[in-house]
């Protein structure tokens, strides 16, 4: 096998086409009839080519290249969020530059610096250093998932559905008080929405209700040390009522009931449990734990779907950008197990 | 401020260098004295250049891509690993295109043979599918993590010592017999050492051991009616005896705590657990598990290491290439939590 580089003039020798016709072949297929494109494909087989995807870029500025920025890998929905974007391979072609940004705002903006050198088609981000305005000024297709997106297009879960849907478990419990446990969340963020929805439902269904939006700390160890205080004052507090714990996410949740399980052997019949994400966490707890689970994959379709058409539009000669953002949100799914239980 | 792209001679013209000069600092820069590099760093800033990093590539051959290949994301070891590769940014400057090649073996090659027309420079790989000595027939550095590894560099944990750590910790437990509860390991994969490890370490303190070496099944569901009917059929066998567990995994261990914490209220003094990887799981089950951490910062630095040293000497003139690959592990870490005790 030789090792020399096979050149457009090779394959035009070889095919009896012009050079030009190569050319449009790799810049443009559909402009040759199908069985120029057949011809020329089985050249590039038999003169063993190697496409050269870095002159392909030059030539007509489509790098195929996406970035996507997550905050960390550490938090299931990151990793799995990423997962799913990275199986649209198979669908869209398109390859990913990814950087986790680890909450280092310099670095992330040089990291975005580089990708624009690099002539990405777009981006997605899940970061939420950067603001929307900011991201918007980069003057390329970009789409937000779960972070403040004023100025950009974005997916998001159906916060306010989640909290409703919880609230709404919790009472079909008959539990006689409920109780969000949270931290302060920013009205600005879709977050913010299973704050708002497990209110509303509470006052809707007239419940008592209590909120708890706590500094939890920035660590492990800390969130499960201000958890166990949170659960052992809810146990004197409450003594003899049910109680309907609704939990921010579902590590939280896993806190909350390890702390029952240790000082009950088992989980009491006056607590019903209820976390957020359906991480795998929720799962594999000692008595697996109901939440309310964001549909990730679709998440990921429907942000890869409004990244492809605004790359695709681009393409065009005369490209209609849009008038202002798309912003679309995927409803949650209330996944019961036995930290709740239907009622008789 | 002007959109008209700023190119080469526009640099020459304002800081009275040649063209040649210019394109020396952008693919050479130490062939400059420092002081004309700064003239026209500050140039740059002035007349607002927009680095083209394609051409660049073009110009030198240095993408300064790197591909990543991991078996998924759901495993937090894989995320994880990924989290601390792409942190590396910051140290060597080298952006990753990711991939996760969910085992489907056909999309993975496509995907490679793409990366090899971007020219990537170099590729860290954690998936299993492609053989080394088909990695190694693509002519670039490569480093494998935890697979095999006999054609390629490559850079493990010790699994023997791991085998051999959990062993000791159970026997200073002085526990009765020692189980190890794994699936059926490949004795080319770096994994088997953490059996070997285990029976050379039972053997040599003459310890009563069992191997359990079952299929687990393919889904979290499945793993854990297997593990619950082992659990039932140990607890019957052994009755009476302190029982030294060894699972594979944490997810494994987590599965068996669980178990046993909803057989008894709590985890029976007869019983000691320990897993394999020091995953999230490990410290938020019910009691917090003992386990044999993988050091994964350590092993993303020296496989990065490795790459750089390999990518960096092909940009030599001469390249001196290795004669054979390197092969280099990394030593576990015993972490001792609530499931074993120091002995008294």
């Amino acid at each position: 096998m030789s090792n020399k580089k096979v050149t457009f003039e090779d394959i035009a020798r070889y095919t009896n086409f012009s050079k030009t016709t190569i050319s449009r072949y790799f810049n443009n297929p559909d402009s040759l009839t199908l069985k120029n494109q057949e011809i020329i494909a089985q050249a590039l087989i038999d003169l063993n080519y190697k496409e050269n995807k870095v002159a392909k870029i030059l030539a007509n500025g489509k790098s195929e290249f996406v970035g996507v920025i997550v905050p960390n890998l550490y938090l299931h929905y990151y990793s799995e969020m990423l997962n799913q974007i990275l199986s649209s391979y198979e669908k869209f072609g398109y390859k990913f530059l990814v950087f986790a940004g680890n909450a280092n705002e310099a670095i992330e903006r040089r990291y975005i610096q580089e990708l624009l050198a690099y002539n990405i088609e777009g981006m997605i981000m899940l970061s939420h250093t950067i603001p929307s305005q900011e991201l918007s000024s980069y003057h390329i297709p970009i789409v937000t998932i779960e972070r403040e997106d004023q100025y950009t297009c974005s997916v998001n879960t159906d916060n306010y559905m989640g909290g409703m849907q919880a609230a709404g478990l919790l009472y079909k419990n008959n539990c006689d008080i409920l109780i969000h446990i949270n931290v302060r969340v920013s009205e600005n963020v879709p977050a913010y929405g299973r704050i708002k929805g497990f209110v509303d439902a509470c006052t809707e269904h007239d419940l008592p209700y209590e909120l708890l939006l706590e500094d939890l700390g920035n660590t492990y160890e800390a969130n499960k040390k201000v958890i166990q205080q949170l659960a052992e004052n809810l146990d004197k507090k409450y003594k003899g009522k049910r109680k309907g714990l609704f939990l921010a996410n579902d590590t939280y949740a896993n806190m909350m009931l390890n702390c029952l399980v240790r000082m009950y052997g088992s989980l009491p019949d006056d607590y019903r449990i209820i976390g957020f994400d359906n991480s795998p966490i929720s799962s594999e707890a000692v008595i697996p734990t109901s939440t309310i689970g964001q549909q990730i994959d679709k998440i990921a379709d429907a942000a890869m779907e409004i990244l492809v058409d605004q790359m695709n539009e681009r393409k065009k000669r005369r490209p209609l950008l849009l008038n202002e953002p798309i912003h679309k949100v995927i409803t949650p799914v209330l996944i019961s197990r036995e930290t709740t239980k239907r009622t008789p």
